[in-house]
């Protein structure tokens, strides 16, 4: 029988981000994180597949989030109302009290080309998916491709704009302005 | 005094392309391409750096064709216009002469993914100048960030349309018809 403790996963997650902020990323082993929690080097395998899995598990959830949202859209969506629908799926999963962890995440990834590398993929992985999910609404070729970039563009703006150190509003407050300007860009500047 | 044949560039992008294409990039050296056009390996290196910048080369002309656009665009252009603007003023870069080395070049890159990691560098590169064009036109952030990516993703859906085999129409048409979908996306599917 496997001890299980609740919480655990979050203690790890906890202070590993911790330890990757204070000493670097590739500079902190598995090992070292179970010890800093009191674990040992195959408990904290046994929550995470290595130690770059704390800052990108949830992945399938995130992406599925977008898709459902896309589903969700009303009969007569825009492919731009389908990805709002889409984006403000997506920020349910980023309640309040996730801010402070998105905010060291985002330092320890801009501080690693390798990470940020990854992070880039994960966004072309949710441009993808958007457009996967527009084409089954009935958006053709090219319009989902572009509309799904547009959406993780957007999304990719609010979410470093959620981050900042100097930002209050919560995310869907601030995607809805991104897709207000996103909306705007056949309007004169002048 | 050095001997420079007209020409000879060329030539030997020509021969480089056949044989990337027939054998592969990684296993056609400068040597051979060189060897092949009858010139010395030094010759080719006094035309490209490497045999990558045979893919590559022409690339500042190409970015900054995209800034010469939003600087063209007129003052009461809306970003999407300056948009427009700047991939008509790149698509005067690729003339019907140009289009069967684009395709051989596609098939190349499309089958190494160190190139084809290259080439999505060149796209993010455009992005970020087509950014900073609109900036200096006025065009305030995110909405010059969010038009930029929207500019770059339908000049390269338009380009890769351009390479099909099947496709005969002029690229300035094709991204015409991808800027009327992108200026579409709000507009309801069904």
């Amino acid at each position: 029988v496997v001890r299980w403790e609740p919480g655990t996963k979050d203690r790890l997650r906890a202070t590993a981000l911790e330890l990757f902020a204070a000493q670097g990323f590739e500079q902190t082993t598995a090992a070292v994180i179970a010890q800093a929690v009191g674990l040992t080097e195959r408990t904290f395998f046994r929550h995470f597949a290595d130690k770059r899995e704390v800052l990108f598990d949830g992945q399938s959830d995130y992406l599925q989030s977008f898709g459902a949202g896309v589903a969700a859209a009303p009969p007569d969506a825009s492919p731009l109302d389908m990805i709002a629908s889409a984006l403000n799926a997506a920020a349910g999963l980023f309640s309040e009290d996730r801010r402070g962890y998105a905010r060291i995440r985002r330092r320890i990834i801009d501080a690693n080309p390798a990470l940020a590398e990854r992070e880039l993929h994960k966004r072309s992985l949710t441009a993808a998916n958007l457009a996967a999910a527009l084409r089954s609404r009935g958006v053709s070729e090219p319009a989902a491709t572009l509309a799904a970039e547009s959406g993780a563009t957007a999304f990719g703006i609010a979410f470093t704009q959620w981050t900042r150190d100097d930002e209050a509003r919560p995310l869907a407050e601030i995607i809805a302005d991104v897709l207000d300007q996103l909306r705007q860009l056949a309007t004169p500047v002048h």
